[in-house]
């Protein structure tokens, strides 16, 4: 193992820029804190640059890592408590930050599992419900994430750490624009609905069961006018005087439903 | 309008010491923020107190308020910034505060509505889950919430603030064991289901459309053994490599989905 003191070392400034948004995108990589990300990260497939590891941590974990982090995979190094504070953004890194690379889907393998359902986020703003629902996507079984421009970062560390082990799995796709996304859905025989608070079609009374793609609006203004207008709505009948469920928890009921149909095929 | 100026004020003083649990246990009341949160409780049958209004404040919002406080109802109050500063948690309270009375509700009204489905948390501990639950209860139209000894105070501020109107609304009950809430619930014809991860009935399997009283456990934990031994377990079926779902996100599919299945009664 290499240890590295400075905190002028080139490794270890490159890896504490990956904390902004500009430098994740620049470099295509980005930070996951604490063992259980690193092993599942080694365990599907996800690329790791470097695995630093804080010096004094003695722990199993940081051992076990450094075992599965075999030749050739990603350099294993020891960084000085001084270091290691200038990459780690919280508390529960447990010693253990990985550089991990972004890993991309061409549109081919984002669209490679036949029949399955799409979700799609439209400029989702909080890093915490981007991540639960990349999460909640693979859960039920959905085959990939669609983008919209104007969304935060599914690599800031807060996402990175709601979304856990999906964001090495989950497939995810960029699109520009609304009308590009819609296109791209239609012509890979995806059915486009929104998720509106009322008016659409009962979510129980679509046909979901397979390639739906479902429209998650910004979590203050909602779905935009150009999907609204491309979509099928799409509502969660509800009781009582509630108008509106947070947006993680609409788009978790409304893929559970697809699941359900699916399972029902 | 009386104006108070001292933050000394015995009123200013009991409200204030409202931020903290065992006072609101002790005087059964609470604090509210916002115009918003003081129109429904206004609304919807919350009692309350007083409505604080940051002098300065010259809002459509406070306006309205005021005229809504009708005679009678509760003492409208202008404070003064440096005491209005000691009752406002959150920068939220655009200026308007109330202390609100705790509503009770006896066992008969409680179980009131036959055929009604009742959410059990048992010591849920993040505020922000047991609002978000209490609210996706209402808004999936369930009888109330039974709530466990050991959960957090569902009149703390972030609790009010995720729950919205949900908290004048929704009937809540409290039991000390898991054997009195079984009891409790069995004796008004209740059947019992604890969610858990793995190994229970899928939910869209079980009978959850009438009368089903369904058990939401510890965020860390689960649900305790009393309940899992007392229970059918109910179990969300995922895909993926996904382990386990948010409490909050698992509590809204499963309501969710007896919501979907009374619909179809």
């Amino acid at each position: 193992m290499r240890q590295i003191l400075s905190t002028d070392n080139r490794i270890v400034k490159q890896a504490a820029s990956l904390s902004e948004k500009k430098y994740r995108d620049a470099l295509g990589m980005y930070l996951i804190e604490g063992p259980n990300f690193i092993r599942d990260a080694l365990t599907f497939g996800g690329r790791l640059r470097f695995i630093f590891i804080k010096a004094g941590t003695l722990s199993k974990d940081a051992d076990d890592i450094a075992a599965l982090a075999e030749e050739g995979g990603p350099a294993v190094i020891t960084l000085s408590g001084a270091a290691f504070e200038k990459l780690s953004a919280t508390d529960t890194s447990q010693g253990i930050i990985a550089v991990a690379e972004k890993r991309t889907w061409t549109e081919g393998s984002f669209f490679s599992e036949e029949g399955s359902d799409i979700l799609v986020l439209d400029r989702i703003q909080d890093p915490g419900n981007m991540g639960t629902m990349l999460r909640t996507a693979e859960a039920m079984g959905f085959g990939g994430a669609l983008i919209m421009k104007g969304s935060c970062d599914i690599c800031g560390p807060k996402a990175v750490r709601a979304a856990a082990g999906s964001i090495f799995r989950l497939p995810v796709l960029f699109s520009e624009t609304p009308e590009q996304a819609l296109e791209l859905l239609r012509s890979h025989g995806k059915k486009p609905y929104a998720a509106v608070m009322s008016g659409g079609t009962f979510c129980s009374e679509a046909d979901l069961a397979k390639d739906a793609a479902i429209v998650i609006g910004n979590e203050g203004s909602g779905v935009c006018r150009q999907f609204l207008e491309g979509c099928e709505g799409l509502t969660i009948p509800m009781s009582g005087e509630i108008e509106s469920l947070n947006a993680g928890l609409a788009a978790g009921m409304i893929m559970y439903e697809a699941s359900r149909q699916r399972r029902c095929l």
